[in-house]
């Protein structure tokens, strides 16, 4: 095992209405920015009980974030919290009005010219806005980290920064606010968190059982909630409970903590989404089964044991084992309607090319943090993808 | 899943070399208590460690503290800390000099007139001083959560207390500082982790899929660790690591969360200990499986479970599965050269008696949080343990 530093003081306030708990956890005396998407949660009642559980707060609406949050949209939001000096921001909604929010904490105390620079200079973030979320899908583990990604439309660019100072003060995680999620965000959700917990499991032994054994706990729950998708059965509220839950596990640092991760399926997938639009989700189940296969003989180990722990998968043959592993896994992909070739989205051999051209615009070399996925590998991990 | 709050702020300084990261973590210009215990960590090289991480600080020394931590002994550290305007307490060794930490970071604090108050009267922490540590010994999870034990010899009473207050600031776990024990503290150790994990989990079925695979992962680490003590193999790094982390994580919180947990073990186990001087694990290993015996029918589904997934049991006749478990369990206990009936220790039917009256000298009657264990139990329990 690796040396690591584990911190997530992210409160969370999990179950049935617990939205209206986060009254006793909002700063009193200072106006908050209550930023949210595209309007569901007026129709299900969540907007409803944040109005109720703001009560006498000064606060301000900044609605309207779209999934794959822009610079572009976010930006005017700035005017927002210097004129009204903005103390505290409320994110209601899934990771992306999340992952904007923080964008917007971040941005706020930001110095220089253009805070964009946070995320495509890297430069390290020094003070934020606190923020506390109300999540409605469960799906990136953003509620628990301090991890954002964001879009600049303009340069079709999708880059991600992190901070221990955009971690929640608070995240409610109320399950029954999923009853209204169409089926495909929910089989979205299910496909991000399982890919999530497999670029922090699937790399090199790193002799780390705590990590290993949580990370196939999860990978357990996922697929049993997304079986229950697929076999249209209705999910109960534990179902909605252990989903949520597990969701929010697959990235809140826990499972990264001493192990080799990868993310090199991120980095890919990032780029597919910036140059087609694609859900985040997609783009993962897409991209994983081509950074498998062309990983399997390196990381024979992980990928076998996986099989074997997950899909039940054995066999002499690792190799065969590691190739009906991803049968299957693509197949419960596919199984919750998610189609996973590029041709099936009616793109062909021309998008390797772009994505490549995209990495080496951001002066990505290696991809992901185990070393064995470089951008000249790109082409042959796509290639299988077409 | 029942509703939950999880906040566990602790910071996890992890691997190795890592006491002289705890530098950095310290508050400036604030005199240190830094507190410890019996001397190991003088010839273990733990000790010239912290002092050189301490380096300039202003610190002042109280050793000594004993296993089973008394009030009376630490009492006398409230006028150093007067006296010499302690700001911040370092605590250097296992779950004994830990609690006793947190105790006196608390006491420090307290306006009443007897600290003892805070245990004995439930009087909630209101304001502590912060509190950093450093792990020698893994077993309580003391170092990543709230709660503290302390013993009143005076009047034979050991009791609990927790708040968030008294969660460290930091902890570090150094995997190495483990290479010095005596096997019989790395048994003792993975009982009490092993018995932590199943207070939490061996009740009844709460449908927190997240919280139970994450109990069956730390259980069957701290089942390895403890067959290897017991088969004489030599434990490598990772697995001193393996047993640290899953040790700290069986009681940081995370497995409560949404479940009915029990602690009736502990708290029979604790009256043992005041009565006998028993170690904390012995007297859990001892109290278990009467608890067990005695709940088998009531808690059938997931004693049952606990068979299966851990120890590999089966069958039709769930009763006798379960019998067959406890079995295994004991002696899993006993191949770690740990007795587990009282008679071993030259203890008769008399213990009962006295147990009875010192839970209900404390104004027990429901033992534990389930709602199936009363002191009217306690004969029956420790009747099978004689």
């Amino acid at each position: 095992m690796k040396n690591f530093e584990f911190y997530n003081p992210v409160r969370i306030l999990f179950g049935k209405g617990t939205i209206s708990k986060i009254t006793g956890h909002l700063p009193s005396g200072v106006p908050i920015l209550f930023v949210y998407g595209g309007g569901s949660i007026k129709s299900n009642g969540v907007y409803d009980q944040v109005i109720a559980a703001l009560g006498e707060s000064e606060y301000y609406e900044f609605p309207g974030v779209q999934p794959n949050p822009t610079y572009e949209q976010l930006i005017p939001a700035l005017d927002i919290i210097r004129e009204k000096k903005i103390g505290f921001i409320l994110a209601v909604g899934g990771g992306s009005v999340i992952d904007g929010s923080k964008f917007l904490a971040a941005a706020a105390c930001y110095k220089g010219d253009d805070p964009w620079d946070i995320l495509s200079k890297n430069i390290p973030v020094k003070e934020a806005l606190p923020i506390g979320t109300v999540l409605t899908l469960p799906a990136t583990g953003t509620e628990m980290n301090g991890n954002s990604v964001i879009s600049r439309v303009s340069l079709n660019h999708k880059l991600a920064f992190g901070s221990s100072l955009v971690m929640p003060r608070f995240s409610v995680l109320d399950p029954e606010v999923t009853y209204s999620l169409p089926k495909n965000q929910i089989a979205n959700g299910v496909i991000d968190a399982f890919i999530h917990v497999l670029e922090q499991y699937l790399t090199y032994p790193s002799k780390a059982e705590v990590q290993d054994r949580f990370a196939e706990s999860l990978l357990m729950i996922l697929k049993s909630t997304g079986l229950k998708v697929f076999s249209d059965e209705i999910p109960t509220y534990d179902d909605r409970a252990n989903f949520m839950w597990a969701a929010t596990n697959a990235l809140n640092t826990s499972l990264s903590m001493g192990v080799i991760s990868d993310w090199s399926t991120h980095t890919i997938g990032h780029e597919l989404t910036a140059l087609y639009g694609f859900d985040h989700a997609v783009s993962l189940a897409i991209v994983l089964p081509g950074v498998m296969t062309f990983l399997s003989t390196k990381r024979e180990e992980k990928f076998f044991r996986y099989g074997e722990k997950i899909w039940g998968i054995a066999g002499f043959d690792h190799q065969a084992a590691i190739a009906e592993t991803i049968r299957f896994q693509d197949q419960f992909f596919r199984c919750m309607g998610v189609k996973t070739k590029l041709s099936e989205y009616g793109i062909g051999a021309e998008a390797i090319g772009k994505v490549v051209a995209q990495l080496k615009s951001h002066g990505a070399q290696m991809l992901g943090g185990a070393g064995d996925v470089t951008v000249d590998d790109v082409p042959a991990i796509l290639a299988a993808r077409i």
